[in-house]
Order: C-alpha cells, then structure tokens, then sequence
C-alpha cells in the first residue's frame, strides 16, 4: 500500500471512529434535542484533513503495529473532537465572524449562534468523555491522555493562543503597535502547534510508548506545528478562496501580522522548510519506522489548502 | 462547630482550593495573556454559593471523615469551573444575554464577548485537566471523576438541557405549543439536576464510597436538583433583584414555562418540598453520619437567592 492509499485509509478509520464516539443518537438515558447532536456532527463531518488524529494513529503504529493503532483510534476521535469545537467558536460572530469552514456554511450559519456556541461546547466535553469511557479498562493510560489532551486546550495553550490572536488583532485595530514575531510564534506554538503536539504524543502513548521517544513526538509536533502555520500564511497570501475552502486573503487585507508580512514570502516559504527539517529530524529518532510520518510531514509542507 | 459556621468553613476551603487550582499566573511555560486568567478568575471568584463543591465535600466526609474531604477538595474545584463556565456561556448576548449576575457585570460586560467565550472554555478544560493533574496517583479515581463530570456536562446532560431550554424559548417567542410539565423536567434534570447528581458522587467516590450508597447520592443529586429549580421559579416569580442579584421576574415577563406558571406559586412550594424530602430519603440511607448533608438540603430549600 503506498502512502497516499494508507493515508486514505486511516482518514477512513477516523471517521468510523468518529461515527461511533459521537453518536446521532446518544444511547442511554433520554438524548434530548436532536438540534445538539446534529450540530455536534454537521461540523465533525464536515471533512477536513483530519490532520490531528491522522497524526496520532500514525505515531501509535510507529509504536507497536496495527495493535497500537487501533488503542488509539479513541483519542484520535477525542482530539478531532477539541479541533472542531475549537472552529467552532473560532468562526462566531464575536471571534472571526466567518461564513465559510471547509467550503460550508459555518456552524452558525446553518443552526444559529447560541445552537453553535452549545455545540462546541458539547464538542469538548465529549472528547473528554470518549477518553474517561474508551479508556476505562486502561486509567493509567486514560489519565495521562487526560493531562495532555486538557494541557494543550487549556487556557495557557489553546486558548491561551487564541486570546494572544485576539488581543494582537485588537492592538491592530487601535493603531497600538503591531504584533512581533515573538507575538506571533507565541500564538502559533499555542493556537496551532499544542494541539499538533498532543496528536502525536497521544498517539505514541495510546501505541505504548514512553520516555524519550514522547519527548521526540512532543518536538516533531511543535515544529511541525509551526511550519503548518507558516504554510496557512502563505497559503492565505497566495490561493484563492475556492481552492482554499475558506475565505482567502484575509489576514492580509486586515493588515494581521503573518509570517508573509513578517519575513516575505520566500523567506516564509523556507522557514517552513526549515521547521519541517526540524521536525524530520525528531520523527527520525524514534525507534521503529517513521517513514509514513514523514511522508505526512512532506504533505503539510507541500498541502495547497 | 455548628452547621452554619461548618458551611462557612467548606466555602472558605473551596475559595483557597479554586486558587490552587487556577492560579492568576499559571506555572510552568509562557503562561500567555493575563486577559484570559483575569476573566476566568473574574467570574470563579463571583462568590455565589458554591453549592456543587460544598456538596462534594459534603458527600466525601460522610464516606470517611477530614482526609475523604480532603482528596475531595480537586473535584470539588473541578466541579465549580465547569458551573462557572455554563454560567458565562449562558449569560452571552446569543443565550440569555443577562447584563448581571452574583450582582456584578457578567463576564462580557466586564470584558468583552470573545473572552468570555474564551474564558467559559478555558475554564471547562481546566476542570478536566484539574483532574487529570490532582488525581495523578490515583488513576482509576481520575478516570472515573472523568466520566461522572463529562458525562453530566456533555451534550446529552447539562449541554442537552440548555439547548431544550432554547428551543422551548424559540417554540414559545414563535406561537409554537409552550413547554409541557414533561418538557421541563427534562431541561431541569439536565441542566441543573445532573451537576448535582455529579458534585454528591464525585464527592462520594474521591472519600472512597463505591456502589449502592454512590447510586443513593445520585438519587438525591437528582432531587436536589429538581427541588433547586422548582425554588429557582419561586424566587424568580417572587424575590426582587437585589435580594436574588440576577434580574427576578425575568421568566415570567419572557412567558417562559417553570413550576410556578405551570402549577401556581401554593402547588410549586409543595412540589419543591416533596423533591427534598426524596432526597433527604436517599441521604438518610447513606453509611454515616449524614445530617450536615441534610441540613444543606433544607438551606437549599429555604433559600432566598
């Protein structure tokens, strides 16, 4: 199987995961509303790369085969679930006010605010769910995909990021000084590559690794993370809207600090080069084969939307 | 010590575990914007009753004295973030849009929309990662706190119910069928029953209960929380803003369904007391002493805000 098959066949499996960890109809005491759960899964089943848990059941099977990449298909779920919530809330109004996710209508468009507010919300909550029950046999293991997985969402990471964005957006908007590049690497390590970081590190932990082979995972992903970001500026500076599935050019037109804008566009372009190499060369160390791993780093350099 | 200055005491170690367990400036790498940790601490530190941890707290020490109270105290924590959080989404502009709550500004009137948003995030996973981080030792306790506060904050509990509430709101602005008795017993077990019932068995099983006297503490969760709606109605119908420190008569203005317009202020009272005597039936079965527990269930009754 080469590589672009098996990575269609993981996205395959993610989405059976998916399917099955967020269900149209919950089981058990009475689900309630529909609305919730259908709003919870119009935005999971919009597609996407499904990049987080891709990266996590290909670092599981680095770990241990077939047998470790199945342990993880619930945490793969459970991140695309924190990823999810995470657009969610990202597209409202009072965030990026945006119409358009993956060539869709946002959450808000097709339900309505308050439905799209509920539905991240649930989102979240559900990924910490998938865990605590998927895991239930394994709590030493449930445990500690607890810590990564709420650690890189936390206020200090995720979160923590997107209220850096804001308030840089803000700076912007009052005429205060623009962000810098520490500015934007502090929220790129945190909006962008701590939820990167946690995809491989659970995977590799989910697959039975630990010590210093997580560490390297941690590394790759951070890099990785910081190249991903660097593409989306080049990417949101130079494809059109179509291609991109979201509206294109407009962190340039909001005069919002990018890499672009930083650095120009060559020199982002080998930034994020750079930050790949780096990553390769953590995914190199790991003990086992990483070749498909870096071939999905390859990928996110070379991705077009 | 009397029941009241016992109260007193479990509030104060509440207040001292809330700042352990979200500190104004996070340990640990680049904690980012103070902005987020200032708003999530804004509204934590609101005061209001902190009845979901007292509970807990309560349930422990009924299973095994000061040291079940004492590992109690991280779930405890965990439990107001997650309160504090559904408080601040719902008070946004697209929910209930309230200007006031716990009688200050509610979270986007003292900052802004997106923080709030952000804060209500940050602090949901903050109660996940709280006990993902407290109960490190004890992971089997971890994961299943894990799936009693996810479970009872997910789509189908606390999230389920909050979206019935709005789409009883919408049927009703719309000149669609009002909510029947049945319609509110399910927004009322889920949105404010199922945190109840999680705060008495997390509380339960963080002192080491296990079992029949877990599921005893469910049950009286379940009417506990029923009765707290049911005087949440009477107040709304009959307290003045001051005295109740959110808006009174707001239900009753917005046509909405409660205990009262449903079943009249005399009938309301009456149901009110019945849920509690429940509840106090499932208390009294207990192993140990549970009369501080029945005394919280009688001030939750006779309460006046």
């Amino acid at each position: 199987m080469d590589f672009s098959t098996k990575l269609n066949a993981l996205v395959a499996r993610v989405e059976t995961a998916l399917d099955a960890h967020v269900p149209a109809l919950p089981a058990g005491a009475p689900a309630g509303p529909a609305r919730i759960h259908e709003a919870m899964r119009y935005s999971l089943r919009a597609g996407g790369k499904r990049l987080r848990p891709v990266l996590a059941l290909a670092a599981a099977e680095v770990a241990g085969g077939e047998a470790a990449l199945a342990s993880a298909l619930p945490v793969a779920a459970a991140l695309e679930c924190i990823h999810t919530y995470s657009l969610i809330h990202d597209d409202l109004p009072c965030m990026d006010d945006d119409d358009l996710r993956r060539g869709r209508p946002t959450c808000h468009r097709a339900f309505d605010e308050a439905t799209a507010l509920l539905a991240g919300d649930a989102l979240l909550t559900q990924a910490f769910l998938i865990l605590g029950e998927a895991y239930a046999a394994r709590p030493v293991l449930a445990a500690r995909l607890l810590r990564e997985t709420a650690g890189a969402a936390s206020g200090r990471r995720l979160v923590g990021g997107q209220m850096q964005d804001l308030l840089a957006e803000d700076a912007l908007a009052s005429g205060r000084a623009p962000a810098t590049a520490d500015d934007l690497e502090f929220i790129h390590l945190n909006k962008t590559a701590a939820m990167l970081e946690a995809s491989l590190v659970c995977g590799g932990l989910a697959g039975g690794l630990d010590g210093e082979p997580v560490e390297n995972l941690r590394r790759a992903g951070r890099h990785l993370g910081l190249a991903f970001q660097i593409v989306d500026d080049v990417l949101d500076a130079t494809a059109d809207t179509a291609a991109l599935g979201k509206t294109a050019g407009k962190d340039a037109r909001a005069g919002k600090a990018t890499y672009v804008c930083l650095h120009g566009l060559e020199k982002a372009r080998a930034l994020a080069a750079e930050e790949t190499a780096r990553a390769d060369d953590a995914l190199r160390a790991l003990p086992g084969d990483s070749s498909f791993l870096l071939f999905l780093a390859g990928r996110m350099l070379a991705r077009k939307n």
